[in-house]
This record gives structure tokens, C-alpha cells and sequence, in this order.
């Protein structure tokens, strides 16, 4: 419906393809694009991505914010951000890309990969001890849908797995661990840690050297491994240098960081057994996004109710 | 029942732990070490891997011979191989090993991951675009046991899966080629090439530079890519660096070669666009084995029928 002056959408994202986003929501709302239409009241809907402070906080009509990535927290972060619901971003896409992801480091570790091309580069033909899947023990922190998604496709796969999250979410096959009291029982039952917790006052920083020193080091992979694909906040980047160092930890692989992009200082980039992606886990193609937001707004303006919000309080 | 002269059994293999091969069997049946027992009437079953030629020819009460490995190319080029029955190893643990493998390298270069690990070395934070695993097409040459549990795991991550067989065996969600004519319109919709064949003599050398030519590389992954864990002599390693250099192949994963150990001399070693694994892909484990070649062996001295047998004629 462009042109109809009560559905119009402020588009204010930062560092992704703001021209690709709104050419697309361009196809179904008029869309006005931040800093344009600071109190326009005809605008509804605001689709964000690290908007700018206080961006929100004029629009006399604004009915609900749309996020254009899996992670709600630099919204949640804007001292003006109205008291209106927030939609995250639930995609069948974002998902499979994750779960790529985790089984695709999960199985790296798990094979030796970091080893095998340490061999190959010295032209060494030797084959390490290689356990079952049943015997590695994969624990993940968070058990949205990305931890859940992550999960069963590493039942599948054979591997022993764990979950920790902050409130009771039972899942078949799956060992899990809740709360505070959980955390130190579901490290020490975990090899390799798949870190996918969103990023909240009570997470920030959570993936430190004494949590990192509680997993189960003494194992038939010879080590513990991190894997954080969450956010680079959840994270002490030195932390995890420190315990690479010590033998604390095997291997790492590393989506996320604290800096990003990860500065060109920084000693991960070149740690043997670190393997650095650029916040490249699932990325968000406006391709397969911006249909269902699009449709959430043609259900809520025919007064049907929002879905896949965002608990605040919870902050995620 | 050790002890019992009738059912005594000859342990004939080379390049793997004799003495591992030879406790585990000992703890159900008298175990005779080639070349001790070479006309032993009280030999009934033979239990070898790359045996030395001829050494199961003169033992006049062999009833059935069982392979330690997956392939059996090496025990059917035997010239004095008797012709008794050969029991192929089918155990969950090699299939579950050799399905973990595939997922792995697959999702590798579907993910981009010889990309990532260049660029980390040069400190590039730069994301690739991405496709859905249900647009990377990988095409699987071999639907025995092993080639439909790798189409199993690669289809519940999303792939669009290939396969092509000699003969017909159709499988669910996996679209099926056969025989010669059926291999050109295989190759031409395939992506990612997983050989997981036989070696016989119609398979020798069928991985070459015509084979690799045919593979669909105008594709979203940049190219085409060779997954190998079947056999080292299926493929031709010269015809595989030239489809590499001259851009037919983008990347190969190789867990098999000509010759083995890969030579140190092999420009295979340091090719920045192969991966080389010792032919680990799937370990033959005797502590897995063991138990149901045993089982095998009690059931047919009960009358039972052997299964899992080799067809001669076919090679495999």
C-alpha cells in the first residue's frame, strides 16, 4: 500500500545495505529514510539496525519497532527508545545459517581440522586418536530458537549435547541446566561450548577465564573448546587468550568479539588455534526478512496482534 | 570357545595394530598369526587386511573370509584368494565416522572456510556472500551403506543432494543418476563431488581431468569442489592439481591418494586450496569390529547364513 500516509515506515539502520533494505520495503510501504521524518506522524513502523540515539523518540505515532538482526541489545541500549513493542527478527534463513555455523565448528573441533592442517602444512602424515561423536560433549549457552535449532542438528549428528539457559526450557535429547545453579554442573559436563546466550546486563562479559576454567579439559579431545557465535560482548577477548595460553582451552572459534571489526591488533587473529569469522555466523539477507516483517504490518494494521517480541525486562 | 580346534581363525593383515586385532578376537577364538598356519586344517575363517598375496590359498577348511576395512580391492587382487565367501565390514561406527566427514568437509567449503582461514592470516574482516545450503547442489558417487548416510545428515542440514550409482537404488529426497549414461547429467548439476565409490575396475581412475570437467563450477560457491574418501586409486592426483591450477576445481578435500602415505614430494601437500587428511575419513576401530565378526562367525558355525557378503563379480 504506498502512498497510504498511515503505514509509512522510517528505515534507520547503520552498517548494513541500507539501499537493499529499502528497496524492499519500498515494494509494499512508502518508506522514509532516517534523518527525514524525525515527528512525522504518519509514520507506524520503524525497521532498525544500530540506529542512532533518541532517532525514535519524536514519532507521535509510532506502533511497533522491527530489528533486522538476531540480537536486540544496541536497540535496547537508546536512552529515547519509546515504550512501543519491539519485533525481533525470526527467519527459517537466519536460523539454518546458524546451525551451519555451529555444526560446522562443532564438527571441525571435534575432527581434529586445527590439527590436520598443522600436519599438512609440515607434509605430515599421522592420525590422532579420533573419538565418537556420543563421546564429545557439546554444551550450549542459550536455548532460544537459535540454541534449540543448533542442537538438534547436533543430535543428529551423533554428538552427546547439553543446554544451560536462564529459565526451564526442557528439550528431548537434550541434558539441560538452568539459572545460577546450573551453570558450574553443565560447564563441567561440556567439551566443546557453543556460546549463542543474547547479550544483557546479566550475560555481559559471562565467557570469562573462571567460567572457561570450569569446562571438562580432561577429555578424549584433548582439551576444552569455545565457540561463541552470540555476541562479542558475552565475551573477555583476553580472557580467552589467557586460557588458550594456559591450556585452559584446545581451540577457539571466534564469530564474535568485543571490538568489531576485530582491530588489527589484536593477538586472535594470529593465534594458532583460534579460527576468526566476521560476524559472518548467520547474517541477516533483507532478501528473506523483509517479506514477513512486511506481512507482520499488514497483520497488526488489520488489527491482528504482533508476534516474536521482544521481552524487555528480559532484555531479549 | 577357545580351544575348539574347529573354528580356529587366521589374522592376516599389515599396516594396522596386529596385536589390538589379535587380543579382541583372542577373547572368543584361538587366533593363529600368519604366517604360522598356513595349511592348518583347523582354520575356518580368516580375518586380514592387506594380506600378503596368496597366503590364504593352501588352507584346505577355510570357509569365509572377513575384510577389516571397508574396501576389499586390496584382498580381490589377491591372484591365490580362495573362493570362499568375504564379508564386507558394515559397522555403525565406520558409517557414523565417515557421515561425520562429509558434513564436515561439505560444510566447509559450502561456508567458505579455506577463504575465512586466508584471510584471518592477512587480518581481512570481509564476509563472502553466503547461499543457502539449499541452493549448494553436492552430488554423491556411491549410494552403498555409506553414500546414503552421508545423503541422510547432508539433507537434514538443508543440502540439495545428488546421487550416482551403477545400478538403480533410489532414496528418498535425493535426486538419482545411474550408470554411464546417467554420470554426465550428474556431474553437470553438482556442486560439491563426494566419491565415496568401490574401487573395481570399471571405478580406477574415473575421478580424472574429463570427470572434474563436468561439474557445475558457475555456481554460487565460486566453483566446484572434490570431496575423495573412498579410494586413492579412483582418482588421477596429477589430473586433480590441474583442474585446481587452471580453475575447473576450486577446492578439494582429499582423504585418499595414488599413493599412500601421500609423498612427501606431492604438490598435494601444500596447495592452498586442498585439505589433506591421512585417510582418517573413516577408521576402521577393531574394538567396534570385533564383536560382530565374531557374532558372524558363531552364527554360521550354528548353520546361519553369512551376511554382508561381497559380490566378486561386481568388485565390491
Amino acid at each position: 500500500m504506498p502512498g497510504d500516509n498511515n503505514s509509512r515506515v522510517l528505515l534507520s539502520v547503520t552498517g548494513i545495505d541500507r539501499q537493499r533494505w529499502r528497496d524492499l520495503l519500498s515494494a509494499r510501504r512508502d518508506v522514509v529514510l532516517e534523518p527525514d521524518g524525525e515527528t512525522d506522524p504518519s509514520i507506524r513502523y520503524a525497521v532498525v539496525w544500530k540506529q542512532r540515539p533518541n532517532v525514535l523518540s519524536k514519532l507521535p505515532n509510532l506502533k511497533a519497532i522491527f530489528s533486522t538482526g538476531a540480537g536486540v541489545d544496541h536497540l535496547l541500549n537508546d536512552p529515547g527508545l519509546p515504550d512501543v513493542p519491539i519485533v525481533r527478527v525470526v527467519a527459517d534463513n537466519l536460523t539454518r545459517h546458524m546451525t551451519e555455523y555451529v555444526a560446522w565448528r562443532v564438527l571441525d573441533h571435534h575432527r581434529h581440522g586445527m590439527l590436520y592442517r598443522s600436519q599438512q602444512a609440515r607434509r605430515i602424515w599421522q592420525e590422532p586418536p579420533q573419538q565418537q561423536a556420543s563421546e564429545t560433549k557439546v554444551g550450549i549457552m542459550g536455548l532460544g530458537n537459535l540454541g534449540r535449532a543448533a542442537a538438534s542438528a547436533l543430535l543428529s549428528l551423533g554428538f552427546t549435547v547439553n543446554g544451560w539457559g536462564r529459565t526451564e526450557r526442557p528439550m528431548e535429547g537434550v541434558v539441560t541446566f538452568y539459572g545460577e545453579a546450573g551453570l558450574t554442573p553443565f560447564l563441567n559436563a561440556t567439551d566443546i561450548l557453543v556460546v549463542l546466550l543474547p547479550l544483557t546486563a546479566a550475560t555481559a562479559g559471562i565467557v570469562d577465564y573462571e567460567l572457561l576454567r570450569q569446562l571438562r579439559r580432561d577429555n578424549g579431545l584433548g582439551g576444552a573448546v569455545l565457540i561463541n557465535a552470540g555476541r562479542g560482548k558475552l565475551q573477555r577477548d583476553a580472557d580467552i587468550l589467557r586460557a588458550l595460553d594456559d591450556g585452559t582451552l584446545k581451540e577457539a572459534s571466534l564469530d564474535v568479539f568485543e571490538t568489531e571489526p576485530l582491530p588489527e591488533a589484536s593477538p586472535l587473529w594470529t593465534h594458532p588455534r583460534v579460527f576468526v569469522t566476521p560476524h559472518a555466523a548467520a547474517t541477516s539477507y533483507p532478501e528473506h526478512l523483509v517479506g514477513p516483517m512486511l506481512d507482520q504490518m499488514d497483520a497488526f494494521d488489520r488489527g491482528e496482534p504482533l508476534r516474536d517480541l521482544v521481552d524487555r525486562k528480559a532484555g531479549y
